[in-house]
């Protein structure tokens, strides 16, 4: 019996995966699209609850074909084996009318062999804004895997004050809190959308080593420990009057929660204590704006306005350089719909998972700030599933 | 003068800068491509010796122009700022030739918003499989990273026995040898080519988890602790006659290394460690073999007849399913050229640098053989840059 569910491709609920899949479909057809054809590892995760290298085909009206290169022999209704994308189009309909292709995810050659084998004479589309919407709106099942991943990140955040050694260097201390990550489940693996974004499990940031500019469109940056990957932790000795901020991984379950939170070993300066509670302020002051219909933006321009009420608008996302947004949503990938940004098109809807960050860089001093992640909720303010004491925390 | 290095946009030395580029343009200009774009992670570390988000720009007979959109301000001749693709056209030469982009690489809308940057009447190529052969041939300095890298990884394997407790799971054991490595200095972060693939900081293998097949096309597979992340393992005990593959990241220096070892708690079947002494000989029986000249699917070949020969054949790279090849250039990611392969058109060139994995499953015990990076040289045997005992070690 359990071998024959190992052996079964959508191991997603019956009910869950035409969820799904009508979910997909409805928003298709609202965009005029026909068929589409998936293969991102993230999307064929979202439609089957596992992920394999091959093809999910699906029109609006609905027909669904799953071809799987690797690995082979898995079973389900609509599921084939083949070798290569070519061996698909003559098992399809034809398709007449706007046929969406991850173009937005696969590599230019890839998609133009793709087109050669469905005909050059199609009208293709980019189907990743449909996918990257149902995505954004999660189910009660995918509420519940990112709750649980909650609870399991909080454990970890409530265990790092005992993490910490003297004489620890940013580096070290992040190097523990992976490790008891990884020993309460954590997959390690953080699923970033974009050609341009990496990230091992998180970082921890450590005095001004948070003010240097990274590479990658995260909320703070880092030196990292090597040209190489240019993020994080740079080996800054833990030590009176820096700030050190954790921002690592909560992938439990495939899917994630992202959290942030604030520790040090003696004291803080009153300003940088100032930030960190005006963060928190931030985070209820949009927990409780965050409805359905509320345009991401407004969320946005609230944060910006209250930071700069405060007089932190110098520091607030970075002050060497300022990330561009205060939130982001969360799910799959680290770093999906809605994002909470001066110029985001979203509108929040029930269901979204969204990670909120207001944070500061307080110059001799370092980051601070907290990032929770929450639910967006009908009728009542958003709902918190990262769960750790928020003020800054002494590491003893 | 150290901040000063650190804004340097290219840390490479100026001859090593000059060295690499030299190699890109002479084959651009062997394949007639006259100007190339450059803007994955991947490559641009090669060309500059860090990670920045941006492109650079260069023509085969000699023009370079660097433009960064994060981080700003990085210095140095030729290097400019950028807010986006469209500011970059203007600052260059006008290109009537062959226009190289990453089209391997780039997403297919990514790669289209290039072309109208840079005018769509061009005749644009694919760039990657020039930097590929550029990358695929080290310099010393390169060598001297990979040796460092294989010292360090080597370091962490003979530690392995003294990380194992009794009562482990593969999984157990794994986040010891993460955590051991990351204090060691792994940047943790393994770089795959290749849209499709995913790898955490590799794997540890027990018993015939080894032979579930995975969607990534790896030597071998493993369930996996997740279906969202279907690779390695699967918290199998590790226990008598049982085989514990350890397949763990040598990436400590933005150069990898690629090593396996296999060990055992009690004993190992006889089948088992004739298939893990054959798999020693054919490691040497390939670097014997591994000269400037040699073709890459001659070491195929002689791996696959080997076994063969040894009557291994059924288990030769995986027994319910079969990997198709027996090695991989490796470097600033996990796969690169040449691919030991039946169907590889590689020639071995002085520089390589190849992981060598003639690896078995057998039924009932698991994965066994071993997995070494040797650099390819002139007139001389292939030279081994990993250097853990090579038999089946016994965790104590």
């Amino acid at each position: 019996m359990e071998s024959k569910d190992h052996d079964r491709l959508i191991i997603l609920p019956a009910d869950e995966f035409s969820r799904r899949l009508d979910k997909v479909r409805s928003l298709m057809s609202a965009d005029g699209i026909e068929a589409a054809l998936i293969c991102d590892n993230a999307d064929i995760y979202y439609m089957t609850g596992r992920v394999f290298c091959g093809f999910i085909f699906i029109t609006a009206d609905g027909f669904v074909r799953i071809a799987v290169r690797r690995p082979s022999r898995l079973k389900g209704d609509n599921v084939v084996d083949i070798h290569k994308i070519e061996d698909l189009p003559p098992m399809l309909p034809a398709v007449s009318g706007k046929f969406g292709l991850e173009l937005s995810r696969v590599p230019y050659l890839t998609a133009m062999r793709y087109v050669k084998a469905f005909g050059e004479d199609k009208r293709y589309v980019d189907i990743t804004p449909v996918i990257n919407r149902a995505r954004a709106v999660k189910t009660d099942m995918e509420l519940e895997a990112i709750r649980l991943s909650g609870v399991r990140q909080t454990r970890i955040y409530n265990r790092i004050p005992h993490l910490y050694e003297e004489g620890m260097r940013d580096i070290d201390l992040q190097i523990e809190i992976e490790r008891a990550s990884r020993l309460e489940g954590c997959l390690g693996q953080f699923r970033v959308s974009g050609q341009d974004m990496e990230l091992f499990m998180g970082n921890v940031l450590v005095g001004e080593n948070a003010d240097t500019p990274s590479p990658y469109d995260f909320a703070m940056g880092g030196a990292g420990m090597d040209p190489s990957l240019p993020v994080g932790a740079n080996g800054t000795l833990i030590r009176p009057g820096l700030s050190v901020m954790v921002d690592v991984n909560g992938n439990y379950t495939g899917y994630m929660t992202d959290m942030t939170r604030c520790f040090y070993v003696d004291a803080l300066p009153e300003r940088a204590l100032a930030a960190h509670q005006l963060s928190i302020d931030i985070c209820d002051r949009l927990a409780d704006m965050g409805r359905p219909g509320v345009e991401a933006r407004a969320l946005y321009e609230e944060a910006e306005s209250m930071a700069r009420n405060a007089g932190f608008e110098g520091e607030f996302m970075g002050h060497n350089y300022h990330a561009g947004f205060v939130g982001h949503g969360v799910g799959i990938e680290i770093n999906e719909l809605p994002v909470i940004a001066p110029r985001s098109k979203s509108v929040l809807e029930t269901g979204n998972v969204i990670a909120l960050e207001p944070k500061f860089v307080i110059p001799g001093v370092g980051a601070v700030g907290i990032e929770d992640t929450y639910i967006v909720c009908d009728g009542a303010p958003m709902q918190r599933v990262t769960d750790a004491p928020r003020n800054v925390t002494l590491l003893e």
